[in-house]
Protein backbone atom coordinates (compact mmCIF):
# COMPACT_ATOMS: atom_id res chain seq x y z
CA UNK A 1 0.00 0.00 0.00
CA UNK A 2 1.29 3.88 -0.58
CA UNK A 3 1.85 5.54 2.86
CA UNK A 4 2.67 9.02 3.03
CA UNK A 5 3.55 11.06 5.98
CA UNK A 6 1.43 14.40 7.26
CA UNK A 7 3.60 16.89 8.84
CA UNK A 8 1.47 19.35 10.71
CA UNK A 9 2.49 22.28 13.68
CA UNK A 10 -0.78 23.24 16.19
CA UNK A 11 0.10 27.08 15.37
CA UNK A 12 0.19 26.95 11.21
CA UNK A 13 -3.14 28.36 10.20
CA UNK A 14 -3.03 26.49 7.09
CA UNK A 15 -2.62 23.18 9.15
CA UNK A 16 -6.20 23.33 10.60
CA UNK A 17 -8.12 23.05 6.91
CA UNK A 18 -5.60 20.79 5.73
CA UNK A 19 -6.10 18.24 8.89
CA UNK A 20 -9.86 18.67 8.29
CA UNK A 21 -9.22 16.86 4.84
CA UNK A 22 -6.26 14.99 4.80
CA UNK A 23 -7.61 11.54 5.73
CA UNK A 24 -10.31 11.57 3.26
CA UNK A 25 -8.41 12.65 0.68
CA UNK A 26 -5.87 9.55 1.67
CA UNK A 27 -8.42 7.42 1.75
CA UNK A 28 -9.69 8.16 -1.27
CA UNK A 29 -6.21 7.58 -3.27
CA UNK A 30 -5.63 4.18 -1.34
CA UNK A 31 -2.49 5.97 0.24
CA UNK A 32 -2.01 5.09 4.21
CA UNK A 33 -1.10 8.47 6.49
CA UNK A 34 1.19 8.67 9.32
CA UNK A 35 0.64 11.59 11.26
CA UNK A 36 3.90 13.42 12.53
CA UNK A 37 3.23 16.62 14.75
CA UNK A 38 6.10 18.80 14.86
CA UNK A 39 7.14 22.22 16.22
CA UNK A 40 7.84 25.11 13.28
CA UNK A 41 9.46 27.24 15.56
CA UNK A 42 12.75 26.41 15.62
CA UNK A 43 13.05 26.28 11.92
CA UNK A 44 11.61 29.52 11.67
CA UNK A 45 13.87 31.03 14.36
CA UNK A 46 16.78 29.24 12.11
CA UNK A 47 15.27 32.08 9.94
CA UNK A 48 16.01 34.95 12.25
CA UNK A 49 12.26 34.74 12.65
CA UNK A 50 11.00 34.81 16.47
CA UNK A 51 7.20 35.67 15.93
CA UNK A 52 4.78 33.61 13.16
CA UNK A 53 6.04 35.69 9.66
CA UNK A 54 1.97 36.61 9.15
CA UNK A 55 2.65 38.61 12.41
CA UNK A 56 6.50 40.07 10.81
CA UNK A 57 4.73 40.94 7.83
CA UNK A 58 1.63 42.58 8.31
CA UNK A 59 0.55 42.58 4.40
CA UNK A 60 1.41 38.75 4.42
CA UNK A 61 -0.84 38.23 7.60
CA UNK A 62 -3.60 40.45 5.60
CA UNK A 63 -3.62 37.98 2.78
CA UNK A 64 -3.41 34.49 5.20
CA UNK A 65 -6.52 35.88 7.08
CA UNK A 66 -8.70 36.53 3.73
CA UNK A 67 -7.26 33.47 2.42
CA UNK A 68 -8.20 30.87 5.27
CA UNK A 69 -11.80 32.83 5.10
CA UNK A 70 -12.36 31.79 1.33
CA UNK A 71 -10.41 28.43 2.18
CA UNK A 72 -12.47 27.45 5.17
CA UNK A 73 -15.88 29.19 3.56
CA UNK A 74 -15.57 27.12 0.29
CA UNK A 75 -15.05 23.91 3.19
CA UNK A 76 -17.67 24.78 5.20
CA UNK A 77 -15.53 25.03 8.47
CA UNK A 78 -15.90 27.59 10.99
CA UNK A 79 -13.28 30.22 11.15
CA UNK A 80 -12.21 32.15 14.53
CA UNK A 81 -8.94 33.80 14.85
CA UNK A 82 -7.30 32.50 18.38
CA UNK A 83 -5.73 35.41 21.17
CA UNK A 84 -2.87 35.62 21.00
CA UNK A 85 -2.11 34.18 17.67
CA UNK A 86 0.11 32.11 17.51
CA UNK A 87 -0.70 29.95 20.28
CA UNK A 88 1.70 28.37 22.01
CA UNK A 89 2.10 24.36 20.02
CA UNK A 90 4.29 22.57 22.55
CA UNK A 91 2.22 20.82 24.47
CA UNK A 92 -0.47 19.92 22.12
CA UNK A 93 2.47 18.97 19.99
CA UNK A 94 3.69 16.92 22.77
CA UNK A 95 0.50 15.29 23.36
CA UNK A 96 -0.27 13.90 20.07
CA UNK A 97 3.10 12.46 19.94
CA UNK A 98 2.69 10.78 23.30
CA UNK A 99 -1.14 9.56 21.61
CA UNK A 100 -1.04 6.30 19.53
CA UNK A 101 -1.81 6.35 15.86
CA UNK A 102 -5.50 5.46 16.57
CA UNK A 103 -6.27 8.46 18.65
CA UNK A 104 -3.45 11.05 17.09
CA UNK A 105 -5.83 11.85 14.57
CA UNK A 106 -8.79 12.37 16.56
CA UNK A 107 -7.09 14.31 19.24
CA UNK A 108 -5.61 16.78 16.06
CA UNK A 109 -8.53 17.40 14.72
CA UNK A 110 -10.02 18.47 18.07
CA UNK A 111 -7.50 20.37 19.16
CA UNK A 112 -7.58 22.57 14.96
CA UNK A 113 -11.21 23.14 15.78
CA UNK A 114 -11.04 24.30 19.18
CA UNK A 115 -8.46 26.79 18.12
CA UNK A 116 -9.49 27.78 14.72
CA UNK A 117 -13.01 26.45 14.63
CA UNK A 118 -13.82 28.64 17.93
CA UNK A 119 -11.02 30.96 18.86
CA UNK A 120 -10.28 28.59 21.97
CA UNK A 121 -6.54 28.76 23.83
CA UNK A 122 -4.99 25.54 22.98
CA UNK A 123 -1.41 26.83 25.51
CA UNK A 124 -2.42 25.14 28.78
CA UNK A 125 -3.37 22.37 30.43
CA UNK A 126 -6.48 22.57 31.37
CA UNK A 127 -7.41 23.29 27.91
CA UNK A 128 -5.88 20.52 26.35
CA UNK A 129 -6.73 18.39 29.56
CA UNK A 130 -10.82 19.33 29.07
CA UNK A 131 -10.26 18.39 24.79
CA UNK A 132 -8.81 14.94 25.65
CA UNK A 133 -11.70 14.90 28.47
CA UNK A 134 -14.10 15.09 25.28
CA UNK A 135 -12.49 12.36 23.55
CA UNK A 136 -12.60 9.70 26.49
CA UNK A 137 -9.10 9.73 27.26
CA UNK A 138 -7.98 10.47 30.58
CA UNK A 139 -5.81 13.61 30.78
CA UNK A 140 -4.01 13.06 33.65
CA UNK A 141 -2.78 9.77 32.08
CA UNK A 142 -2.00 11.32 28.68
CA UNK A 143 -0.42 14.60 30.43
CA UNK A 144 1.90 12.21 32.36
CA UNK A 145 3.06 10.37 29.22
CA UNK A 146 3.10 13.84 27.02
CA UNK A 147 5.43 15.12 29.72
CA UNK A 148 7.98 12.40 30.14
CA UNK A 149 11.58 13.22 29.19
CA UNK A 150 11.22 10.40 26.56
CA UNK A 151 8.42 12.22 24.81
CA UNK A 152 9.88 15.11 25.45
CA UNK A 153 13.01 14.09 23.04
CA UNK A 154 11.15 12.26 20.58
CA UNK A 155 8.99 15.70 19.79
CA UNK A 156 12.52 17.24 19.61
CA UNK A 157 13.64 14.87 17.40
CA UNK A 158 10.58 15.05 15.42
CA UNK A 159 11.54 18.72 14.88
CA UNK A 160 15.20 17.75 13.93
CA UNK A 161 13.82 15.68 11.00
CA UNK A 162 11.05 18.25 9.81
CA UNK A 163 14.25 19.80 9.54
CA UNK A 164 16.29 17.67 7.50
CA UNK A 165 14.02 16.75 5.63
CA UNK A 166 13.56 20.24 3.65
CA UNK A 167 10.06 20.92 5.53
CA UNK A 168 10.15 24.51 5.55
CA UNK A 169 6.67 25.38 6.99
CA UNK A 170 3.43 23.63 7.60
CA UNK A 171 2.04 21.59 6.85
CA UNK A 172 3.67 19.42 4.53
CA UNK A 173 2.83 15.94 2.94
CA UNK A 174 6.12 13.65 2.17
CA UNK A 175 6.02 10.70 0.41
CA UNK A 176 8.06 7.43 0.81
CA UNK A 177 10.35 8.58 -2.23
CA UNK A 178 11.51 11.68 0.07
CA UNK A 179 9.31 14.56 -1.78
CA UNK A 180 7.60 17.38 0.20
CA UNK A 181 4.55 18.98 -0.57
CA UNK A 182 3.93 22.38 1.55
CA UNK A 183 0.84 23.83 1.82
CA UNK A 184 -2.73 22.68 1.81
CA UNK A 185 -3.43 23.42 -1.36
CA UNK A 186 -1.03 21.13 -2.08
CA UNK A 187 -2.22 17.95 -0.58
CA UNK A 188 -4.20 16.62 -3.70
CA UNK A 189 -0.18 16.71 -5.76
CA UNK A 190 1.26 15.36 -3.11
CA UNK A 191 -1.28 12.15 -2.45
CA UNK A 192 -1.52 11.72 -5.94
CA UNK A 193 2.26 11.32 -5.95
CA UNK A 194 2.29 9.17 -3.36
CA UNK A 195 -0.09 6.72 -4.64
CA UNK A 196 1.93 6.69 -7.99
CA UNK A 197 5.48 5.92 -6.00
CA UNK A 198 3.86 3.14 -4.48
CA UNK A 199 2.58 1.86 -7.96
CA UNK A 200 6.26 2.42 -8.81
CA UNK A 201 7.26 0.49 -5.87
CA UNK A 202 4.81 -2.69 -6.59
CA UNK A 203 6.01 -2.51 -10.49
CA UNK A 204 9.68 -2.59 -9.38
CA UNK A 205 8.48 -5.80 -6.97
CA UNK A 206 6.79 -7.63 -9.66
CA UNK B 1 -17.57 39.53 -19.09
CA UNK B 2 -16.30 38.68 -16.14
CA UNK B 3 -12.60 39.79 -15.81
CA UNK B 4 -9.33 39.35 -13.96
CA UNK B 5 -5.62 41.37 -13.37
CA UNK B 6 -2.90 38.87 -13.81
CA UNK B 7 -0.17 40.75 -12.08
CA UNK B 8 3.26 38.91 -12.60
CA UNK B 9 6.78 39.68 -12.24
CA UNK B 10 9.38 38.61 -14.27
CA UNK B 11 12.66 37.78 -11.61
CA UNK B 12 9.82 35.56 -10.00
CA UNK B 13 10.15 31.59 -11.09
CA UNK B 14 6.28 30.00 -10.07
CA UNK B 15 5.25 33.71 -12.52
CA UNK B 16 6.94 31.14 -15.37
CA UNK B 17 4.49 28.74 -15.40
CA UNK B 18 1.43 30.99 -14.54
CA UNK B 19 2.47 33.25 -17.28
CA UNK B 20 2.15 29.66 -19.75
CA UNK B 21 -0.94 28.65 -18.01
CA UNK B 22 -3.29 31.67 -17.50
CA UNK B 23 -4.33 32.61 -21.09
CA UNK B 24 -5.92 29.53 -22.00
CA UNK B 25 -7.66 28.40 -17.96
CA UNK B 26 -9.06 32.06 -18.76
CA UNK B 27 -10.45 31.96 -21.57
CA UNK B 28 -11.74 28.92 -20.95
CA UNK B 29 -13.61 30.02 -18.02
CA UNK B 30 -15.03 33.20 -20.22
CA UNK B 31 -13.07 35.92 -17.98
CA UNK B 32 -11.04 38.19 -20.09
CA UNK B 33 -7.44 38.75 -19.02
CA UNK B 34 -5.55 42.13 -18.40
CA UNK B 35 -1.84 41.69 -17.82
CA UNK B 36 -0.40 43.32 -15.43
CA UNK B 37 3.62 43.39 -15.02
CA UNK B 38 5.09 44.80 -11.63
CA UNK B 39 8.37 45.03 -9.44
CA UNK B 40 7.93 42.61 -6.35
CA UNK B 41 11.28 44.14 -5.60
CA UNK B 42 10.39 47.16 -3.96
CA UNK B 43 7.57 45.24 -1.67
CA UNK B 44 10.32 42.43 -0.48
CA UNK B 45 12.43 45.57 0.26
CA UNK B 46 9.85 46.82 2.72
CA UNK B 47 10.19 43.22 4.58
CA UNK B 48 13.59 43.99 4.80
CA UNK B 49 14.87 41.82 1.99
CA UNK B 50 17.11 43.01 -0.62
CA UNK B 51 17.82 39.89 -2.63
CA UNK B 52 14.98 36.89 -3.16
CA UNK B 53 14.08 35.06 -0.15
CA UNK B 54 14.86 31.99 -2.04
CA UNK B 55 18.17 33.01 -1.88
CA UNK B 56 17.98 34.76 1.56
CA UNK B 57 16.51 30.92 3.29
CA UNK B 58 18.64 28.68 1.37
CA UNK B 59 16.00 25.30 1.99
CA UNK B 60 13.63 27.82 0.99
CA UNK B 61 15.21 27.75 -2.49
CA UNK B 62 15.69 23.88 -2.79
CA UNK B 63 12.47 23.16 -2.03
CA UNK B 64 11.44 26.16 -4.30
CA UNK B 65 13.53 25.22 -6.96
CA UNK B 66 12.42 21.20 -6.85
CA UNK B 67 8.63 22.22 -6.42
CA UNK B 68 9.49 23.65 -10.18
CA UNK B 69 11.08 20.87 -11.05
CA UNK B 70 8.10 18.88 -10.86
CA UNK B 71 5.86 21.81 -11.95
CA UNK B 72 7.24 22.03 -15.31
CA UNK B 73 7.89 18.65 -16.04
CA UNK B 74 4.12 17.87 -15.02
CA UNK B 75 3.19 20.87 -17.62
CA UNK B 76 6.23 19.48 -19.91
CA UNK B 77 7.77 22.99 -20.10
CA UNK B 78 11.92 23.11 -19.79
CA UNK B 79 13.14 24.82 -16.70
CA UNK B 80 16.71 26.07 -16.12
CA UNK B 81 18.01 28.40 -13.93
CA UNK B 82 19.61 31.58 -15.09
CA UNK B 83 22.97 32.84 -13.58
CA UNK B 84 22.49 34.84 -11.74
CA UNK B 85 19.51 34.16 -10.02
CA UNK B 86 17.43 36.62 -9.82
CA UNK B 87 17.62 38.73 -12.72
CA UNK B 88 17.09 42.20 -13.23
CA UNK B 89 13.36 42.20 -14.13
CA UNK B 90 13.62 46.59 -14.54
CA UNK B 91 14.14 46.54 -18.13
CA UNK B 92 11.51 43.34 -18.97
CA UNK B 93 9.04 44.93 -17.05
CA UNK B 94 9.18 48.20 -18.20
CA UNK B 95 8.91 46.70 -22.32
CA UNK B 96 6.26 44.55 -21.22
CA UNK B 97 3.86 48.12 -19.68
CA UNK B 98 5.15 49.97 -22.83
CA UNK B 99 3.60 47.16 -25.15
CA UNK B 100 -0.14 47.18 -26.19
CA UNK B 101 -2.37 44.76 -24.12
CA UNK B 102 -2.01 42.74 -27.87
CA UNK B 103 1.91 41.67 -27.62
CA UNK B 104 2.28 42.06 -24.50
CA UNK B 105 1.38 38.51 -23.12
CA UNK B 106 3.02 37.05 -26.34
CA UNK B 107 6.22 39.16 -25.37
CA UNK B 108 5.70 38.06 -21.41
CA UNK B 109 5.82 34.52 -22.57
CA UNK B 110 8.63 35.15 -24.61
CA UNK B 111 10.44 36.38 -21.90
CA UNK B 112 9.71 33.72 -19.64
CA UNK B 113 11.13 30.64 -21.60
CA UNK B 114 14.05 32.79 -22.60
CA UNK B 115 14.83 33.63 -18.99
CA UNK B 116 13.20 29.78 -17.23
CA UNK B 117 13.02 27.81 -20.29
CA UNK B 118 16.63 28.51 -22.04
CA UNK B 119 18.18 29.92 -18.12
CA UNK B 120 18.97 33.14 -20.49
CA UNK B 121 19.87 36.45 -19.05
CA UNK B 122 16.94 38.89 -19.52
CA UNK B 123 18.39 41.82 -17.81
CA UNK B 124 20.34 44.12 -20.20
CA UNK B 125 19.14 45.77 -23.67
CA UNK B 126 21.05 43.64 -26.43
CA UNK B 127 18.69 40.13 -24.69
CA UNK B 128 15.39 42.24 -24.89
CA UNK B 129 15.75 43.59 -28.17
CA UNK B 130 16.61 40.21 -29.99
CA UNK B 131 13.66 38.67 -27.96
CA UNK B 132 11.09 41.75 -29.36
CA UNK B 133 13.13 41.12 -32.84
CA UNK B 134 12.27 37.55 -32.83
CA UNK B 135 8.69 38.76 -32.12
CA UNK B 136 8.63 41.09 -35.62
CA UNK B 137 8.44 43.91 -33.27
CA UNK B 138 10.76 47.27 -33.83
CA UNK B 139 13.35 47.03 -30.88
CA UNK B 140 14.43 50.67 -30.68
CA UNK B 141 11.46 51.55 -31.44
CA UNK B 142 10.32 49.67 -28.35
CA UNK B 143 13.07 50.41 -26.32
CA UNK B 144 12.63 53.91 -26.69
CA UNK B 145 8.93 54.12 -25.51
CA UNK B 146 9.79 51.75 -22.51
CA UNK B 147 12.47 54.17 -21.15
CA UNK B 148 10.38 57.09 -21.91
CA UNK B 149 9.67 59.06 -18.51
CA UNK B 150 5.99 58.11 -18.63
CA UNK B 151 6.46 54.86 -19.18
CA UNK B 152 8.94 54.72 -16.39
CA UNK B 153 6.59 56.57 -13.91
CA UNK B 154 3.69 54.27 -14.90
CA UNK B 155 5.85 50.93 -13.73
CA UNK B 156 6.17 52.92 -10.53
CA UNK B 157 2.85 53.47 -10.48
CA UNK B 158 1.89 50.19 -10.97
CA UNK B 159 4.17 48.67 -8.54
CA UNK B 160 2.61 50.87 -5.54
CA UNK B 161 -0.62 50.12 -6.99
CA UNK B 162 0.16 46.27 -6.50
CA UNK B 163 1.44 46.92 -3.05
CA UNK B 164 -1.87 48.67 -1.81
CA UNK B 165 -3.90 46.12 -2.90
CA UNK B 166 -2.64 43.40 -0.83
CA UNK B 167 -0.25 41.71 -3.60
CA UNK B 168 2.67 40.47 -1.45
CA UNK B 169 4.26 37.78 -3.99
CA UNK B 170 4.29 37.37 -7.47
CA UNK B 171 2.06 35.94 -9.22
CA UNK B 172 -1.31 37.11 -8.07
CA UNK B 173 -4.49 36.97 -9.72
CA UNK B 174 -6.74 39.74 -8.93
CA UNK B 175 -10.62 39.75 -9.30
CA UNK B 176 -13.21 42.77 -10.15
CA UNK B 177 -14.57 42.66 -6.86
CA UNK B 178 -11.08 42.73 -5.60
CA UNK B 179 -9.93 39.06 -4.12
CA UNK B 180 -6.46 38.81 -4.42
CA UNK B 181 -5.12 35.03 -5.14
CA UNK B 182 -1.38 34.25 -4.97
CA UNK B 183 0.67 31.42 -6.56
CA UNK B 184 1.07 29.76 -9.65
CA UNK B 185 -1.28 26.87 -7.84
CA UNK B 186 -4.02 29.47 -7.17
CA UNK B 187 -4.33 30.05 -10.98
CA UNK B 188 -7.82 28.03 -11.21
CA UNK B 189 -9.35 28.99 -7.99
CA UNK B 190 -9.36 32.78 -8.67
CA UNK B 191 -10.00 32.58 -12.15
CA UNK B 192 -13.15 30.34 -11.29
CA UNK B 193 -13.99 33.56 -8.32
CA UNK B 194 -13.30 36.12 -11.45
CA UNK B 195 -15.91 34.39 -13.17
CA UNK B 196 -18.42 33.85 -10.52
CA UNK B 197 -18.36 37.12 -9.76
CA UNK B 198 -18.91 38.30 -13.27
CA UNK B 199 -22.04 36.35 -12.84
CA UNK B 200 -23.23 37.74 -9.33
CA UNK B 201 -22.66 41.38 -11.61
CA UNK B 202 -24.74 40.46 -14.49
CA UNK B 203 -27.57 39.21 -12.16
CA UNK B 204 -27.35 42.36 -9.82
CA UNK B 205 -28.06 44.27 -13.54
CA UNK B 206 -30.64 42.14 -14.63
Amino acid sequence: MAAAEFWYEFASTYSYPAAMRVASLAESRGVALVWRPFLLGPILADYGWRDSPFNIYPAKGRYMWRDMERICGALELPLRRPEPFPQNSLLAARVALALGDGTRADFSRRVYAAEFGEGRPIADRSAIASLLAELGLDPDAVLSRAEDAANKAALKAETARAASLGIVGAPCLLTEDGEVFWGNDRLEQGLDWAASAGLRTLAGNA
